[in-house]
């Protein structure tokens, strides 16, 4: 922790600061300039973690050195987590596709998605059973049936599945039939709900708020291996900016800069960032392209009769292409497909 | 519902989207350009919400006409709402002033606090029992312990008081202190706890997401009430942007809008909105100049050792000044305080 | 300047990040915890500019803690600027207020706005002759003829007038005819043209550019200062955020954080921030509350029939009530009008 | 052209509204319905330009149906535009790499960047001499004896070069050097800068403004081409965000809307976008995943030593080791290099 004091900071303010220090157990180190003073915090900033310092006499800011996550911080972390999902993993030499409906609608809909995507090459079926919905009046998703359904479709395909969990409720019946639990983007400082995804011991794809800083998304993933379940799965899935072109904006960048800060893996969600289905196939190059370690990506056996989210989702003929085009980029980022 | 057709749209694609409209039971207005031509619909838009028919072809892009929120809706509810909330209203004559800690640490500061804010004029006293914390290693609040410290405090000062719920069971367990629950930013579209707010019957302090447009936060509140539960106080706290100078970034022109589209009472949380305790007065002024309905204000015996926000919150002394020089600003605005 | 080593940097890196340091005649500070490495630089950090040492080998991050601008800074020059234009000034006891149509269209319409705006007590008449539109299809301004009837309009009433520039050519032009240049938001950063602008001598209104943090403002008030001319004034007109509720967002906040951080006087425009005419009157009643130094409101004879941003103007007698508004808030932020 | 009426609009509000078009030559559409009313204005909607039927009496809101840009429309001009420039083109078969240093510094440093690029494949020599930058106190480039290094290199070596302009002299001065003009993100909106660019014929490489979308960039375009110069390339660079992982947020999916919405042909600058030199590797093979005509990497013989941007330089073996590596990404975006 490095504390800057304010220009022509009394002799009296910083020794108060040194002092408040060094009370707590900890060493400063006295950086003394012409024009500013800088002092040095080294050890536990714990310690220093309800002194408020920002508000000290003389005080002008604070700037902290070190990163709140530590069980998501690659520095402590070196090697690259490889997360079980059924009898597939994320994150090793291969490279995985989900894919499947935005919400469960019936079981004719997710048996067919399931053999058409898994025909395709991909490992894990996705399909929303709490979906939740900007409006109180739009379709809210079926719940534990849906689950039933998912469930049925992985047992006649042997495809992993992955469910949203909106609640402790929802958590409580989809550790009955899922794989993989998803925390959604708006879920995603939902801290209870975090930390109850993390008890269970399933592993949990946590997708990024729309309005979350990469570090706030680490801390969330924090919260989930807090509770002693390493096995977390990030998805980034667009950002909210003033650009109304696409849905959201997908923050591509995103990619390397996980990778450098922590050993998670990391997938992409391109029908969420645009909102517009031609717009999926470009970004979910770019996506393997960046090095993300999959994808997820929207069909439906019919998109324009889906429920929720129909003007992104892929028909079966095209994900069936996409997922052609997707190989050979896939070969050059160094995993199999 | 407008439909705007593609530049060379054929003449059986627009027959097509004049069939789906009609099969659906509604009426098609076609405005038939040189360069491009409109399908207005008239009626009941809901049935076509699965219709998807931004996909189908030669439809360029589909305008809404009408707000999906009805009973949060200014239109359908010209009159103000007016929410009771223990002795106190909000969005009356009355100026309400809520204030107190931003997390409840103990007995004395919480009865301290109470104390204080009553002297000044403020009618409800605010207090986290469960924080929603960006790091799991930070203070995460004293849950029922903390309510039963701010039931006292209610007790010994007849102030009433408001905390935030974060899961079902601290509903469960708050509404036998409170006598409103807040939703925090971070829980702005958990839809899941909005409707159990609403099944509740308290009043609810809904505060805007980080990075919720306007019309989201009115279907927030729409979700509390279509639970039949109309007692909905809206928060600005500032949303997210590029500055950094500011925590977040305060939109003082909800107020204006807010007042313009819905019939809910707003108030205005300044300690939030800039993290900073020296802009706290000036942008409290600013939200009443604005129409708020009231404020929302940290204070602390002892901002220096508070658990949580410290460097936002104001002494009582401070308290007392600011709310002094409010009382001017109040009564310009046509309030009482 | 602070330089953050990553963790695990060997002790060579320290030494040649010292060596560094010291080649270039500056003192470094070292603090070397468990964790991580600190290591402070006090002294003239330009001498550091070129080092580019956040890539020298074992570097993590390099903190800066002095701003770049000084001459705009409060801190080397805490006493507050007052702006001398015409025969009115802004930043002292008086509070200032401009008004006018976006665009000047002819002379009925500047003499009769400036003699409507003066009867309410305005000081400052604005009209823009070099207009800035998004698409090349719209009204452009009537460039000289513009600057002409402004200083007709300015003889006519006594009224200081202040207009956009666009161009060095432009500047040229309306040296001859203005009391006081504008810097439009689009050309904030428009380095040149700062500069050109400053050289005149005139006062400048600087208007905060779209997506200008409060540092790169006030780094462009530098570039005007820079060259000799400390009249400058800043104009606070929205930012570009998310929210489409409004045309941009007022960052109400910026007042203060202005007054924290530079002497300069600041103003505020509700016209261009909200970009909707039933917003005017509150929004600019926020920054009286906020402590500005003055408004630009826009007014128009017959706002149907402006050439440029008509929705957002009010007729004279929507002006004439808002000044008498304002009165009271202005009264009580100790100005006079 | 769509005007919403308000709920409750009265008919004399419904038929002024008719009666204005009328009088304007042109023919209303009116769809009745219950709940709102909507007209649709068929025709040269520049007629109603100056009507702002915003706010005349009943109308809710107004929805524009077409863009305001014509020239670098797609609807209007299908065929993609390739960009001659030197011996080169861009927007054709090839794939176009453009490099350099950001700020010409000396012959040597220019000479050598220029024999390094050109061995790794590139085919256009970038390098600034007016340098546009946040601090006054930065240094500010070499202007016309940077031009004129840079033509030394382009003799010697065969590229084309381009250069930024910030001023009508600057123009005046690069036309007699350079191949391509570049128009800085900063200077996207200094609408009188684009006229002078179009004005010279020359092809001009036009950066996305930090806060611009992508409608206000094409219609940015569109002032150039308004001058009858058809030459223009777009180049995306980073929008900003809340996000500081990285300097700006590279909008990937812009590539693929510019794809739908113009035939001009568009590159990615991912030096700019992230300011990390890390970065520019991965997010250089997304570019071309997503489908773009070229890209733009800044490299420097000592990033170290760069006065300018050194942080995102590469080093001349990075860039071969980059270019080898986009090689077969290239191949299969269809484009040859």
């Amino acid at each position: 922790m490095i504390i800057i004091m304010k220009l022509g900071a009394s002799k009296q303010n910083i020794d108060n600061v040194l002092g408040i220090i060094r009370t707590n157990g900890l060493e400063p180190h006295l950086s003394d300039g012409k024009e500013v003073t800088i002092i040095g915090v080294i050890g536990d900033k714990t310690r220093l973690m309800n002194q408020n310092l920002e508000i000290v006499d003389g005080v002008e800011r604070i700037v902290s050195v070190t990163e709140s996550y530590k069980l998501a911080n690659k520095k402590f972390h070196p090697e690259k987590t490889v997360v079980k999902v059924g009898n597939t993993s994320i994150g090793g030499d291969e490279f995985t596709i989900m894919s499947g409906p935005c919400a469960v609608e019936s079981e004719k809909q997710v048996l067919e998605t399931a053999q058409a995507i898994k025909k395709c090459g991909a490992q894990i079926l996705r399909g929303g059973a709490y979906k939740p919905r900007t409006s109180p009046y739009s379709f809210q998703g079926l719940e534990e049936d849906g689950l039933r359904l998912m469930k049925a479709a992985r047992e006649a395909t042997g495809l992993a599945i992955v469910c949203e969990v909106t609640s402790l409720a929802a958590i409580g019946t989809a550790v009955k039939y899922v794989d993989m639990l998803q925390i959604g983007a708006r879920n995603m400082q939902n801290f209870y709900l975090l930390k109850e995804a993390g008890k269970t011991g399933l592993p949990v794809l946590l997708k990024r708020g729309l309005s979350a800083t990469i570090d706030e998304w680490l801390n969330a993933a924090e919260y989930i291996m807090s509770e002693g379940n390493q096995n977390v799965v990030l998805c980034e899935r667009g950002i909210r900016t003033f650009e109304t072109a696409t849905r959201n904006t997908l923050d591509i960048s995103a990619i390397p800069v996980i990778r450098t800060k922590s050993h998670l893996p990391v997938i992409v969600d391109p029908s969420h960032a645009t909102g517009v289905r031609d717009y999926v196939a470009p970004l979910a190059k770019c996506a393997v392209a960046a090095g993300a370690d999959g994808l997820m990506i929207e069909t439906h056996p019919c998109p324009e009769k889906a429920l929720s989210d129909g003007p992104q989702s892929l028909t079966f003929a095209q994900f069936d292409t996409l997922c052609n085009e997707l190989r050979p980029y896939i070969a050059l980022s160094g995993k199999k497909f």
